[in-house]
């Protein structure tokens, strides 16, 4: 299923795709969904970044599989980064080479701590698209990863958080540039599953419902610059456009 | 003026002291505070986390004049480690060494991008006291500090926002545990003044209302044990309490 963060006349709520209408729901973590009744057509209704999280992970060195050989490691990025689709990113500029990222990024959906990786991907409500926008000439200035990933608008993710992924660990991932394919690989191409990234990252920290974890970037880097329009298309989740300003 | 979050029968509020009571805010980050007339007694009135912030930011290398010669480097913090006044901190185990760091605290005011050194204070709402806990011997491990700042209640805060600190460059620091003053210091003494922190976290990332800064260890960094209670003092501020569990 399909869950979408839409603006309403009511204000900004989360709604469910069902036929050809976004059904409002009340609460996107809860066991079952409740619907408010409020529909709104799929057609024409803009969608926001599908989750306002309050805490976003990223995973350090989850490069393809032999292209980086570190251990994991873990790091945040600010909430304030966030944006949806068709959304401009604003390119930081005379700071060198800015990158996307395309990747899965899983859409927590209960507390977790100490998560196995038995029952790691209990824990997730669904997945989107995300963009981890990178200054990566900053990589080596700031091993702390703040300056190569500040940015306005440096995490587009979306459109839609797709709750009915039947294999996290296999999703193709598609990056493309003004409509030239520059990357293809998917999650199964991450050195660290993406349920080993959720037990390292519970081994150490708390997350929430809503909590973003990006994976990583499988071979998925590609240099933008202003002017460019920039796909990222996840197999059975979906495709986030956005603008490079 | 002191600012304290605090449960009303109406649910969490921000309230400002007025002779011996609470007076609950609207909104503490408006430009004129608007009493909403409810009012609670000081005395016997528990205290929350002053703030529930969005982006919770850490200065890196802040530490004591020539202790630490290194450039200023900032990081992001869980907002999910914030606990208030009284609260526990859970220690990591088995990792070695946990240090309490007894900070300078900076509560944003306003959306802020590029401040200069001119204008940088003028952002800020008020201070409080931050307790920066860390797993030291992490940080030789995970130098992008996920690990070494990572735990259950690991950035007490509090107890309350004071609005009126006439040189937040010179606010003197204690750090007391068990009764017993371990650490004497302050903003005095830390090598990128609170204005530099500010210009550089906002050279990179936009800060909002709400958003914490925390500046800084100037030689106030102190190991913990399990049933420790640890008192940080910043003068004109207040003390913040909280146990070791």
């Amino acid at each position: 299923m399909r869950i979408a963060r839409i603006t309403t006349p009511a204000g900004v709520r989360y709604a469910a795709a069902r036929d050809e209408n976004w059904a409002v729901v009340d609460d996107p973590y809860a066991d079952e969904l409740l619907y408010t009744g409020e529909v709104l057509p799929i057609d024409g209704t803009p969608l926001l970044a599908p989750v306002d999280p309050r805490v976003v992970v990223g995973i350090a060195h989850n490069r393809a599989l032999r292209e980086h050989a570190l251990p994991i490691q873990a790091w945040l990025k600010s909430p304030r980064t966030i944006i949806g689709p068709g959304d401009g990113i604003s390119l930081r500029r005379d700071i060198g080479t800015v990158n996307i990222e395309g990747e899965l990024a899983v859409v927590i959906g209960k507390t977790s701590s100490n998560l196995t990786l038995e029952n790691a991907l209990d824990a997730v409500l669904g997945y989107t698209v995300a963009n981890d926008v990178t200054n990566i000439d900053r990589v080596p200035i700031d091993e702390k990863n703040f300056e190569p990933k500040a940015g306005g608008g440096y995490t587009p993710i979306g459109p839609w958080i797709e709750t009915a992924v039947d294999d996290a660990e296999n999703v193709p991932t598609t990056v493309s540039v003004n409509g030239v394919v520059r990357a293809e690989s998917g999650s199964f191409n991450l050195q660290s599953t993406v349920a080993a990234c959720l037990v390292y990252v519970t081994s150490w920290l708390e997350l929430g419902p809503g909590d973003l974890v990006l994976t990583g970037a499988p071979a998925t880097i590609v240099p933008v610059t202003p002017g460019d329009t920039v796909h990222v298309t996840l197999g059975g989740i979906g495709t986030l456009t956005n603008t490079v300003n």
